[in-house]
């Protein structure tokens, strides 16, 4: 346990309060809407941050990753659904960790790959639980509700001997909005395929006891889950400006920053040049294209109190462009001298927080605990 | 040793031999030109990479953080130049390691920086080298040639009992061009601005032994390099995609590239879906405002073979969209079936390397190594 002035910077930060009161408020949201909830670990990697989701009330996790499976099954959480298309390579070590009692679920997209887990599950007399993945918004991944193939990826799991589990979709599309409405209309289009998607399999003699859905904003802008067993959603643990910007959290919500150090300035220019690069910050631009372009991050006191109109304007790998976003501020060096310490909002967290070996964790009563996190596959 | 198809995916690999051309390339041309080589180890952070780079004949190395000046330091590397601008905070962690015999040189550009390492040295006893960051294009830090306050920044160390062991500026522009003419003009304002630097630091009085200078693409532009005693680079040890639209490379000349495997299609959209998103990629998007954009990488057989119009049009975490730019691939799912293994050069290797806990290496025997490199700060 040390203080936030004897950090060496950059670091991340986490703002264990802010967290706690953002794990609060999914997990009572869900509590009302009727449905479990699986959070997704791939924001935080981090153990001690998914036992606070765990003793909040979610149900099982799910991971990006089989690093992740086995981070956290090697913690004693067994639940974990793997929600990345299984390439039939990494089957055998699925089969580890199912071995080794680890309740791992799998899903696909595809007949060539359901056909490969079925073929390797019979071949290893190991009944795999897979589910499908279901396109809703033409985001990335999935099967249309309404696809022949949806049924076909069915057969080739169940008649294959393999265990349907269930259905399930990511509404990565929301991202893109920014007002409730839009997002409510999102979320219920999420809901509604993925339910169709259910009936489909049911109607054809298959079972779908799951029906899984979720982003953050979604699972924050439903209204009703009717037909859904379980909402599945990551960054909400920490927010960022991308999710501000989405309008889904404040400012006052984000639990995540980057401690950094002015270490320069250029004056005729307006900037201070800090510690926080892209190294620390990420590469993300997520804000770029949004209502509000905080460029590599928005600057907060060390105390972490924003300092509007003050970002990252510019980062290389070890230096960040701390300016003033429409105009030169001539009393940079005065206002933020050489040494000096700051926050600094990310754009996004599960990008931000992947360049960090650990968090910093400023508990309720000030002092700061390490929690370690992992990278890797 | 493994070999390359027992890999799991994604994995970041490293084509060796490359890897040596272009360390001979940088070496035999900085012989030529008659001045020392500071590799910059930020790129590859392993040892495996730097113990090559000073095999070829490089003299001490250049860091970006004090925990790559630990690693190699703890590797047996004394000659080591930490090349970002010092925050005052960060001096007791460099005495620590100048007392255990590393002989670590750090350089500022301001006054205050200046007098606060002064005075810590002064109260300790130490004298610190420092080395003074010279503005050369106004790209990002440094104190330009002709400014006052680089005598006054030279007389607060010199005249404060430190070491002002010389100047040093990286002429980050040179990322900006792509023809041979303009990127010899910069590597000539480069060397002369340094220069400039260094001699009205004499004129003044003051030493100034070492007068260093680089970027890759200025190194490999340069034709001649009078009054400049030694040169950093760092990127040219594995090449990326940027580097190849700046025209100091070629696609075969890229070491470093990401191992990956085709996990589903949307076959309407011309797109398969591989395991590598920007957790592998890294969020970095530096090709998309040079000549030609190649998204999150560069497709390639699993062999290393390009594969021309195919790239990552899209990345979220774990996933990668490929397709071929400027037209829908209707035949992708055929031509890249579930299970395929890709390669995908990377735009900027340094962001993409630093997103993998070790290196694959293909050696020129065939056989895989692997080579730990370190991250966090």
């Amino acid at each position: 346990m040390g203080n936030l002035a004897e950090l060496d910077t950059p670091a991340a930060l986490v703002d264990a309060r802010r967290m706690q009161r953002n794990i609060a408020r999914m997990q009572d949201r869900l509590d009302v809407l009727g449905v479990r909830f699986r959070p997704h670990v791939k924001t935080s990697k981090s153990l001690p941050v998914v036992q606070a989701q765990l003793a909040a009330g979610a149900h099982g996790i799910t991971v990006s990753t089989l690093k992740e499976a086995e981070q956290f099954f090697e913690a004693g959480i067994t639940d974990i659904l793997y929600a990345v298309c299984m390439a039939p390579g990494k089957l055998p070590h699925v089969l580890r960790l199912r071995r080794a009692g680890c309740d791992l679920k799998v899903i696909t997209d595809s007949v060539a790959a359901a056909q490969a887990i079925a073929a390797f599950g019979r071949e290893q007399g190991e009944v795999f639980e897979v589910w499908i993945e279901v396109d809703v918004d033409g985001h990335r991944s999935g099967i249309p509700p309404e696809s022949d193939m949806l049924i076909d990826v069915g057969r080739a799991l169940h008649e294959g001997g393999m265990k349907l589990g269930g259905v399930m979709a990511h509404a990565g599309s929301s991202y893109e909005f920014d007002d409730p409405e839009a997002l409510q209309k999102v979320a219920e289009q999420e809901r509604s395929g993925t339910v169709r998607a259910a009936q489909r399999l049911r109607d054809a003699g298959l079972p779908c006891p799951v029906v899984s859905v979720g982003s953050t904003p979604t699972a924050l802008s439903a209204t009703q889950l009717e037909g859904v067993t379980e909402v599945r959603a990551g960054v909400y643990v920490f927010f960022d400006l991308v999710m501000r910007n989405v309008g889904v959290c404040a400012f006052d919500d984000i639990a995540l920053s980057v401690l950094t150090t002015v270490i320069g300035h250029q004056e005729d220019k307006g900037w201070a040049i800090v510690d926080a690069g892209w190294m620390a910050m990420s590469r993300d631009r997520g804000t770029e294209r949004q209502k509000c372009d905080f460029g590599y991050g928005l600057v907060c006191t060390q105390d972490g109190a924003p300092l509007e109109g003050y970002v990252l304007s510019g980062a290389n790998q070890e230096h960040g462009i701390l300016s003033r976003a429409g105009g030169v501020d001539r009393e940079i060096a005065a206002r933020f001298p050489v040494g000096t310490r700051l926050r600094i909002l990310p754009n996004h967290a599960c990008a931000t927080a992947a360049q960090h070996p650990e968090y910093h964790a400023i508990l309720a009563d000030g002092r700061i605990a390490t929690w370690p996190r992992f990278y890797g596959w």
